[in-house]
């Protein structure tokens, strides 16, 4: 891994020494192709060709070379392709690298490249990443009744953790603890979630070389799932279909169990979905991963740490290496080169690609991994909705608010604070509305929705009302009144 | 294969329709994951997340997807990383599809796109990709000692054979045979490449279904080779070394060899490509592949029918989609489901990705292909060198035009007609360079090179020694004149 955060230098340096470490940290040194991960070097950086480029940056002109592309968890589904192609003989050892420049561009220039994994009807709305994210965890909030401040502290404990984790982490980006104070004085970005609930915007690189010769430490399963890229076509928003999908094929691949993992590397690009994620992987109940985050179970000296590393939140997350720099640290910390009180023997990484729509779970142990002796039954999967058409109505209609978050930090060309809420029509199905008002909004509050070229827009019912009410007082009194006076002029005639 | 041309859908309904006719035309209709091909819908769409949002589309949300990336040939690749994943026993049915939509835009910005996969110092002196493919065939014709009409005869009768080929293809972009006259007619895009001599921009995608159950016909090898992406990099410039180590290995796995191969599509993406890749197959000796275009041994009624399905060329050219759908048409021809008054058994499919940076070969058979009795001993492969440096210096260098073009179709920014040449410098290393001047300029011709704020100018020496001559001799008759003024001046005192 190269150290994360500001890189100057260009993509391809970055990718190459990643490359040049796993290379020199091996007996062999020779390797029969190059998978590379990586999300959007087109736009980030302007690098296309990126396979053939590597091959040259590393001296390996002629080996075969391939880029894989799942969105943000690319470098994990490098990995993952790079594992059937030495799974199934026809490659023997393959170098796997992944990695993203970002840190050049502007803040917004970065948030509209990392919003083009959203549905662009949801983008047109003023929709970003976070904005998403925030609306999902204000669903779980309401989902399993979390008053305000103690979902907050629970993010606030995930954040707080990682930071102090990430401290530790020479690699990290940020290598500093951050307090409560902190955590609490930076700004929202989009209602509940704020800046230190988001992962940071980070240059960086990771790579390890898969063989199919014997070696201390064996990728022992892996697993794929993917969900609706559209909010609107969810069905379940509490929790991630795709990490379910993952994470069964991973565990049953590897004849283990959530219990069987010591340790995991999970995808926080936003502290609720570290929560989120530790239930999918069936590591807590649904809705108690915040309170094993409260407790301490997740902490380093825990019962089940998560992050040890810092996770994308400390250790930075330059979107294409995250799924792979999760398999490099699970690598050393099972290895004894990142020093740990604990003897770890099996860890676990997940990494999101999208908001939840492209996930991987991988899992890798060393010889020494206990079985687990007890079979798991996870919970049924839900039934995976197939996409529902939501054409857009000029006329309003009713519905009913299904979660919503205020962005304070919107794209270009959205006025902050903008309301974005996703609203339950009566015909069951969901669509995407910027609010006239950002007050008074809540989950289960009713509004209409008007459809105005091609967006939609959304009153809470109750203010209309009121209007409405208003009107309607003034005409009656209006009428009372011109009756009155037509009465008093008759009168007077 | 959706119908290749002018396509108004969005990409991901382009990629749904070929990826529905496969599901529609197999009798099991389900797949345990997708493997998708495009190189840059990013940059030619505004289409992130490409994987999960075709899994959505295909109402297949929940299955695994992801993307593989290897510039051109990204569609050959999808295949490649599919097969893996089978063979490895990881997947038993993947669903393939690749495509490209690329129409919308206009020339000049699908060319800048394009481009991308070039090298950047490349680039910035005006090469695109015809001009580069120029090169490479202004190089061919020196050394294989073809006179201009000799070559222009070669290109010409390899574009005349496939866009016939096309007019025997519903699905083709062209569907119209061209003559002698159309093709001399067309206007010169970069000499001595004309507009018939290279690929048109073209929407489309192509699918298939692999599975580990036996099946009418078998992918039997496949291989991938890379090469240096910039064309200063190189040693040899007129056959691809990415091919040679892609076939090798496709040959070795089929235990084929080229005199196996019933037919071939090849990545005529320029038509001097057609015939260079056809002699790194081992078709032909190195400098007959036009030979034999012109005798009609590729013909659909020759001894190795080369592009029956009308290539690229006539095809199109959806760049990410052709790799894959050259598999398609061979699938088609061998199942009998293209006419075909022969019956082949075993095809052969190339795809390139960039300037030959990153190419593929595919075979492909029915189960009764007649085995090669003979061995086959390939030809050495060349040495592909490592990454040479090309500091810009200030300084004036001198050296010899390896090859060169003069580009009539610019990219924005830079006048036509440009000359453009590969130098090579004393050292021994090579520069791209634009010229001052268009013309006589001639491959071996000497020229000075001057470095200029990281771009090099070159003149060719021969006209600067005749503007230095002309400066002398007018030095030495002014210096005469002056002397025999100052004399007879000298005289008057």
């Amino acid at each position: 891994m190269t150290k994360f955060g500001k890189d100057p230098r260009p993509l391809t340096a970055i990718l190459s020494e990643a490359a040049q470490q796993a290379l020199a940290g091996d007996q062999d040194g020779e390797v029969d192709a190059i998978y590379i991960g990586a999300m959007n070097p087109e736009e980030f950086t302007g690098d296309s060709n990126l396979a053939s480029q590597i091959a040259d940056a590393l001296g390996l002109t002629g080996v075969p070379a391939m880029r894989i592309e799942t969105a943000s968890s690319a470098g994990a589904a490098a990995l993952m392709a790079a594992f059937q192609a030495v799974a199934s003989g026809y490659y023997r050892r393959v170098l796997v690298v992944a990695g993203e420049k970002m840190t050049h561009l502007s803040t917004s220039a970065t948030t509209r490249i990392l919003a083009e994994v959203i549905d662009k009807r949801e983008r047109a709305c003023g929709a970003t990443m976070p904005a998403l994210a925030a609306m999902i965890t204000e669903k779980y909030r309401q989902k399993f009744r979390l008053s305000e401040s103690r979902l907050a502290d629970m993010l606030c404990g995930v954040a707080l953790k990682n930071h102090r984790n990430g401290a530790r982490n020479p690699l990290a980006q940020f290598q500093r603890a951050i307090t409560r104070r902190d955590y609490f004085a930076s700004k929202l970005v989009a209602t509940p979630l704020r800046l230190y609930d988001c992962a940071p915007i980070t240059d960086g690189a990771a790579a390890v070389i898969l063989t199919s010769e014997s070696s201390e430490v064996r990728l022992t399963g892996v697993g794929q799932g993917t969900g609706p890229v559209s909010l609107q076509d969810r069905d379940v928003f509490t929790s991630f279909t795709a990490t379910q999908i993952a994470a069964r094929r991973a565990y049953q691949m590897a004849e283990t169990t959530p219990q069987g993992i010591d340790f995991a590397e999970i995808h926080d690009a936003f502290t609720p979905f570290e929560i989120i994620t530790s239930e999918d992987l069936g590591f807590f109940p649904a809705g108690k991963g915040g309170d094993a985050a409260l407790a301490g179970t997740t902490a380093p000296d825990g019962a089940l740490p998560i992050n040890p590393s810092g996770g994308l939140k400390a250790r930075g997350h330059p979107v294409g290496a995250s799924g792979l720099a999760q398999v490099v640290d699970v690598f050393r910390r099972l290895t004894g080169q990142t020093p740990s009180k604990r003897e770890f023997r099996r860890g676990l990484t997940q990494s999101t690609g999208g908001l939840g729509t492209n996930n991987i779970v991988t899992i890798v142990e060393r010889a020494d991994a206990r079985k687990v002796a007890n079979p798991w039954t996870p919970a049924p999967l839900p039934t995976v909705v197939a996409q529902k058409s939501h054409s857009v109505q000029r006329e309003t209609v009713e519905g009913v608010i299904e979660t919503f978050t205020i962005v304070h930090i919107t794209p270009d060309g959205f006025l902050a604070p903008l309301a974005l809420a996703l609203i339950r029509a009566r015909d069951g199905t969901l669509l995407m509305a910027q609010g006239e008002d950002d007050t008074q909004l809540k989950i289960g509050q009713e509004v209409y929705v008007r459809g105005i070229d091609g967006l939609y827009l959304f009153t809470v019912k109750s203010q209309l009302q009121k209007v409405q009410e208003a009107f309607s007082r003034l005409w009656r009194r209006r009428t009372a009144s011109d009756k009155s006076k037509k009465n008093r002029s008759g009168g007077a005639r």
